[in-house]
């Protein structure tokens, strides 16, 4: 059972003014969630589930708070058309503002899209970007489909949230590479070792300010006609190249 | 204005099956609208605009039929929850089955998100791939969410939908690619003139009795954690290297 003061509380922290009040966020699914319980770090304050998905994952849910509750009412408290059998309330992550680790990092200007967002996180896990650095006109890393599309690299990938201008300035001499529709072919480089590059909002591109602090502008060819690339299909084949 | 009859029908072209029924489908927003306007095989039997829109564009709708309406007819017609300034009535292209064209070709298997199955034909219009062919399971591509996602190569690439087994079998010598978890290191591969490509499911992976008509198998290496990547980003970066 879900009591109408849970039900509330669950549906407040669709609003990113409740997750940062209340220091937590929502994860849903199967996949998602035992992703969330099988990482190290992750604290888990309560999970929702269908009968049904308690069955088949009893045996590693230790000493978790588990709520059975049935469809309608998952349906109440999820944040998607489709609820996918269980949901979770996760704390936030401690993320800190840190120098630029060795190896590729990743700084994302005005990706405002959160399926893109999230999908770019799980990008930089899959290609073992150890962190990413937003300016604050990305989306919330802790909105329901951001965190859906990082399908759990969400725990694994140090995400902050600061001016990059005046991060970058920090850095000292690391190269920083900027993701462009004009720049050095990205496909003919040789992969790097260490570098921070930037992403910038597909249509408005990255910021002049940042863009000046860049060393380098690259650029996927256009072998055809599309007018520009998807931001995090974009991201892929940068990484996919440079790493 | 739009009658009761105009918004029951362009209500009903959110299915599929009314889509297939009249030979039409929707496109929304400014942006995607004029990219069709401007292709020359396009067809389009109505526009639904704001009057801000249409003051913008005057210039070039010649002889299209312009229904001007007000935000709330917008927001009724509208497959979106943030309906944006137009929507189109399209014809549906005429697709048909053809033998592999020179270049390189994608088979999808089962890619059934509208949203990523869009991106994938904007991908392949970046890259200057002329035809996608489709299995029944993946998505309809005139859904709104893919047609969208396309931001207008809809328009531009050869899409059509067969059992693809049966397909492939009748190509000849060209040689089939499928792209998979463990595979041939497809960034260290030399770039192909010709070629077919096998995006499968990223749950399910390629079918079986597709999977056996493959000559090579090919995979994006991970150096992180993330289990998959998404079949959009996973096509991108493949087609980055091959092209």
């Amino acid at each position: 059972m879900v009591s109408r003061s849970e039900l509330k509380y669950i549906q407040s922290l669709g609003q990113k003014k409740y997750r940062d009040i209340e220091g937590v966020f929502v994860a849903e699914g199967p996949k998602l969630v035992k992703e969330l319980i099988e990482s190290p770090n992750v604290q888990l304050e309560k999970i929702y589930a269908l009968n049904e998905w308690l069955e088949e994952n009893e045996s590693f849910l230790k000493s978790l708070d588990v709520t059975v509750i049935d469809e309608t009412e998952l349906e109440r408290i999820s944040q998607f058309k489709t609820p996918n059998k269980v949901l979770a309330i996760v704390k936030k992550f401690e993320t800190k503002v840190v120098p630029a680790k060795e190896g590729i990092s990743l700084v994302l200007d005005g990706i405002q899209d959160p399926g893109n967002f999230g999908t770019i996180i799980r990008i930089a896990d899959w290609f073992g970007v150890p962190q990413i650095i937003c300016n604050a006109d990305c989306a919330d890393m802790y909105n329901a489909k951001a965190v859906q599309a990082t399908m759990g690299s969400i725990a694994r990938v140090n995400i902050f949230y600061t001016d990059p201008s005046a991060w970058l300035k920090q850095q000292g001499s690391v190269r920083i590479y900027a993701a462009m529709l004009e720049g050095k072919d990205v496909t003919k480089m040789t992969s790097i070792r260490e570098g921070l590059v930037i992403i910038g909002n597909e249509s408005k591109g990255i910021d002049k300010d940042l863009l000046q602090l860049a060393n380098e502008r690259i650029s996927i060819p256009r072998k055809g006609s599309a007018e520009s690339l998807n931001a995090a299909v974009a991201t892929g084949i940068i990484l996919s190249h440079l790493v």
